[in-house]
């Protein structure tokens, strides 16, 4: 790929665009502000003028509601051979490339998952998509060639090329992007309400949760209108839990002491769910860090001496270990025994470096055996 | 304060004991699980033998529901001359200490704002409290010395005391760690019914809204339900908003655009709720990043020429430029006006650091005289 043009030189159009130039592709910037793409250029984005001859591919990095649009508009001016877009819905890009573009063969639905809570050109970064999923979502339509230059951009970017269905896409993104950017939203709209003085004690847990609703209302209006079916649909069921929990937390400091318990788990079992869908998207993976994912084990006996376990823990960090993986038990009078979670592949290595640093450390048999036996591992230690 | 007791040796319990033990205060460690006190030990926290007289401070580090009963129980042992406790909710204990406890005038609440998704000794760290609000709330009958031993440990860990009353912390910390709480439940146990492979698609925005959910769910039940009419408040606003938006949600995707339009507005109108109640939880306070807070702007003209704005900004970053409160301007053909936002006391070094590298930099107006006349200061550049 030689040449692609960017419209739109916000966020992501100008984070694409540092991208492709910096791997050597001549990138053409505009911008219905010319500001913006004059901004994106002097940042080293591309240049402003408008290309010569049709480029491999034009990437409409513009909001959902107005991609159909601008894919007609470019296609009828020839400025592409391929179009894809970045949008983040894909069915409403699709149906309207369909009904309103010259050539609907030429365009493939793109959808890089990486943003920021601020928006602009200046924002950009060349390194926004390195590791991220990018969906690509072909229609019946799509040509090869437009299917491979979409993915190669993807690569190109340092993300990880995705190929779906445009509604399994809008169907997913409604649960993992849409949903809680609403609850993120719903909970900070509560704080302009709340008792004098109440933000005094805001925390970090309030700031993540809340962080993504400094979006830009007018943009995620736009996103979750084009996507209002699939979004109602979890709302909906968001809505279903929060009314038996508003119940709940009503018969909790009620007189009836057999509703408080039918109450309590009620509760319990929303926050249990709640453990429980974190395991999907933990960086540990299934059973998040202490689950079965590990593998192998290292044990390492101690005596209970002050000092002697954060020495070994920042050896053992050192050495690789992760110091979310780690359980303590008794190992009789005066001794402890510290266990060690670790990726099989590190296992040697780990124990090795214990022992150089003179630790009574050895290996264990892999985990999955043992789950067998004694069900999930927990951390030992509880309080 | 030479010597403390903390019952209770989790992750809040065990990080008052090591901050408290770095300061050199003698710490005496008990648990109902013998091993999570002697893990604590290990780590440097204090010693596991009960003291042999009255220590100055004992800190019960127990589940709120528990806080009253331990209190009786070790004020009939005498075990110190005052006590605190660092439960979520203070007005259970704070009911339950005036019943119960032998002597109420000794106990003050207390709730240092810090937490971690890890629970157990082994996450505890005593920097934990550093910088963190450490609430306080006597009530009529705590006597001085109690007050200040308690504020004297939320100082000696770096905490910052803020004393206030039992019941307004309760209504505060409901809408500022438990609703989030509930909140990010919410959300989190919707990814288990979700789309298979949907969570392919998972960004850090949805890490970020559901972070918190994997606290333990039995120590948050019964955090909730001795906080139970508080967060019920609380959580029946966020219902009542979520109804209207489930309303609008079916309307965007309906055929009568008067109601399409309407929820529209409906959804926006949250949104833009959501953007200004995040207004007094950020760093940057009132207005957020952009906003008139900092007080003085530095304007510097530049080429519009790509790899001039880069080298720009990270000058200027390096001068201590907050990169987040950068905005550019037409300056004529060829020509950008860059416009950073800083405190006072910055602008001047900035200035200085700029023209010295060569650019053409200078002081402006105090925000808050060009606030008056153009209202409030926003970024130029949007797409």
């Amino acid at each position: 790929m030689r040449a692609i043009a960017v419209i739109g030189t916000g966020l992501i159009g100008t984070s694409v665009a540092l991208a492709a130039s910096r791997r050597g592709v001549t990138v053409f910037l505009s911008d219905r502000d010319p500001l913006a793409a004059r901004t994106a250029a002097a940042l080293g984005a591309g240049r402003t003028r408008p290309p010569a001859v049709p480029v491999d591919l034009a990437v409409l990095a513009v909001p959902p509601s107005k991609v159909g649009a601008v894919l007609a508009e470019q296609q009828a001016r020839g400025l592409a051979h391929c179009y894809t877009d970045v949008a983040s819905v894909k069915v409403l890009p699709e149906r309207t490339a369909l009904s309103l573009a010259p050539d609907p063969s030429s365009y493939v639905g793109g959808h890089p998952m990486a943003g920021r809570e601020r928006s602009g050109p200046l924002a950009a970064r060349a390194e926004l998509f390195e590791g991220r999923p990018w969906a690509l979502t072909p229609s019946p339509f799509t040509s090869p060639t437009a299917l491979r230059r979409a993915r190669e951009l993807a690569v190109l970017c340092g993300a990880v090329p995705v190929v779906t269905q445009s509604a399994s896409h809008d169907e997913a993104v409604a649960l993992t992007s849409h949903v809680p950017h609403l609850l993120a939203s719903l909970m900070a709209a509560r704080l302009s309400g709340g008792p004098a003085g109440a933000t005094r004690f805001a925390g970090q847990g309030l700031r993540d949760v809340t962080r993504i609703a400094a979006g830009d209302p007018g943009l995620w209006g736009d996103i979750l209108q084009a996507n209002a079916p699939a979004v109602a649909g979890v709302v909906r069921e968001v809505h279903a839990d929060l009314s038996r929990l508003v119940a709940a937390l009503d018969m909790l400091s009620g007189p009836d002491a057999g509703q408080r318990a039918g109450a309590m788990r009620t509760m319990v079992d929303l926050l249990d769910r709640g453990v429980a869908g974190l395991a999907g998207i933990r960086p540990g993976g299934p059973g998040g860090p202490g689950g079965p994912s590990g593998g192998s084990r290292v044990r390492v006996a101690v005596a209970d001496r002050a000092g002697e376990l954060p020495r070994l823990l920042s050896g053992a960090v050192r050495a690789g270990a992760d110091a979310e993986r780690v359980t303590v038990e008794d190992a009789g009078p005066g001794r402890l025994s510290v266990r060690f979670g670790v990726a099989p592949c590190l296992a040697g290595r780990l124990t090795a470096a214990l022992v150089a640093e003179g630790w009574d450390a050895r290996g264990e048999n892999s985990v999955y055996a043992e789950a067998y036996e004694e069900g999930p591992v927990r951390p030992a230690v509880r309080t």
